[in-house]
């Protein structure tokens, strides 16, 4: 079975959860500069959210490069993925409204856990169906990045309770961390275009 | 005519429903745990439909697959098909703000139904179109799955008014039958390519 | 300049447009059939608009088929089509939520007329830049369809004072004529491949 | 990296923003009307930030043409562009719920501002990545529509605080000046292709 349309369906997914997000934020009640200030918690969890989002996207995209072929169960893992992620405009929205308070910011790092995971079993279907000696595979290597960022945001969800400020703080590390994009899938791409 | 637009804006349809869908996921007000648990009906009506909407998904993926050409007739059916799917984020909202009762349940499956209906209808369109010498018409075969979902959700609807856990029960069994997705078109496909 | 990119922007645009108007479609209080009925204005003009956009797809869609190449001119003729067409679900709104009341009947079809000319203006254009002897040209013919309707659609503006039913009885009217879609193209591009 | 999946992307988010824009046009409350007369602010601002929209997307699909691929800081800074267009939205509901007071309009400016810095910033990464001898490079030229756009938009938000029609007014003369495409791209493709 071809990648084609389910990169398609998945960049049109993506496409409309990282822009309905804005209909979250709400449109300020009054026309001068006071009524502004209050909504920069709405705004910087859009912010923060846009970026992972777009980190997602931009993996995806490297990701699908080395892909050559889908099956039902890869299907099926992209669509869980599709899930945890559609769910972040609401937990967005929720911690943005909250001020992140302790539970609204650890609700926003169990649902990035789970985006996390989700992008695990995905990674791993495609492993299954490509074999070891494929580019996808050879592409793939350790994941440090993952393994790291999933202990980050446990962390995180664990210390805002102790100060909700701190979760915030790892996430925003997190995102920096991954704002460079996955590189392993490009080299692996030049590395065999230069044979 | 060719049959890319057709399946470009159809997955481009079901994206936005099942994207959109969480927008009737409402955020909740307040800032810890309890606020969160009363949710659960609404969050358990979207991973329902998220499903039912992925099963299209995929189940319209591997039927276009084998599909050669369309014409009007088949462009409307379609259309008939994406009209009641795009009613899904209403009536699961609709079941979900209520607490999956009855009435709400039994128009969930109604939906269903009708759904599953303009389905049918399509894959007859399509059926007429190609004829039945062509991997579309044998990949189609007996269609049991369509035909047994219809009868549960009929059984649904009614059983609805009895006990309305028994219609969510039921329409959690079509999903779990059909959660493996359609086969028939990718073993046809297999067919052709080992000759 | 290819027709490609402009082609999918369409659908998307087009897309977005079919599938928002569900959310004006507001969720029900209450959990009994009593709170459906009341429903019915809103579900008629969903059903009506979804009709009409699935109209204007289908024709752009044949439309396009023939068409070769685009200009800036024709991306902004097209634009102003969208532009028109994204105004109705709020037409359709204004229309459900006052029980097809004379006034927004008459504001829904002070839209189609917009849409009407808007799309007369791109077929303008596009035949301006493909020229008499191409199959834009020839599938094109005398557009009876397109002028009957903007007929009737007047008609039905200055009838909705009278009585707001005769309006919507023509806008009926008018989907049905569209209903089987524009085959002029159709026809042009069978007759050049029997050739 | 091949451009396509960027440019669909693009496509995607471009289409979804200018669509829900509609969305904050609320449906007036009333059959009569003089409930339409009141809803001109907001039609206005809807009218202008199409039109800008719709300028953007014009522009993007003139200037992707003569790209020949993309990196990751290219596509962050498309990221960032898609990121500024996105508010739209919410600063055009601003400005129209509040008929275009000082704060709004300039705040209104300060997006437009963003969007014209994040265009830039995505020009100069694509120069960096193409060279200066490429079909993208020559096209690209002088940029005075951009320098003068930036320029107009600064004295319209200082403006906006003396009389606020003179910051819409401004607004309005940007969208004339980019009306015409930017045909750089347009005329450096068919200089190549001439020869």
């Amino acid at each position: 079975m071809g990648k084609g349309r389910v990169e398609a369906f998945t960049d049109g997914v993506v496409a409309i959860i990282i822009t309905i997000m804005v209909l979250e934020l709400k449109v300020p009640e009054g026309e001068d500069f006071s009524v502004l200030l209050p909504q920069w918690p709405h705004f910087l969890s859009y912010v923060l959210s846009f970026i992972y989002v777009g980190i997602y996207w931009n993996n995806l995209h490297n990701m699908f490069h080395t892909v050559q072929h889908v099956d039902g169960r890869v299907l099926w893992a992209n669509m869980n993925l599709l899930f945890w992620l559609s769910l972040m405009p609401i937990t967005t929205a929720f911690m943005g409204e909250n001020h992140f308070a302790a539970v609204p910011a650890a609700v926003y790092g169990i649902d990035l856990v789970l985006c996390a995971v989700a992008y695990w079993i995905l990674v791993a279907q495609l492993h299954r169906l490509h074999g070891p000696e494929t580019s996808f595979a050879k592409g793939l290597g350790a994941d440090f990045k993952g393994r790291i960022s999933v202990v980050i945001y446990l962390a995180a969800i664990a210390l805002a309770f102790v100060n909700h400020w701190i979760a915030i703080g790892l996430y925003v590390l997190v995102a920096v961390i991954w704002f460079v994009p996955d590189t392993r899938f490009e080299r692996q791409i030049k590395k065999e275009q230069s044979r």
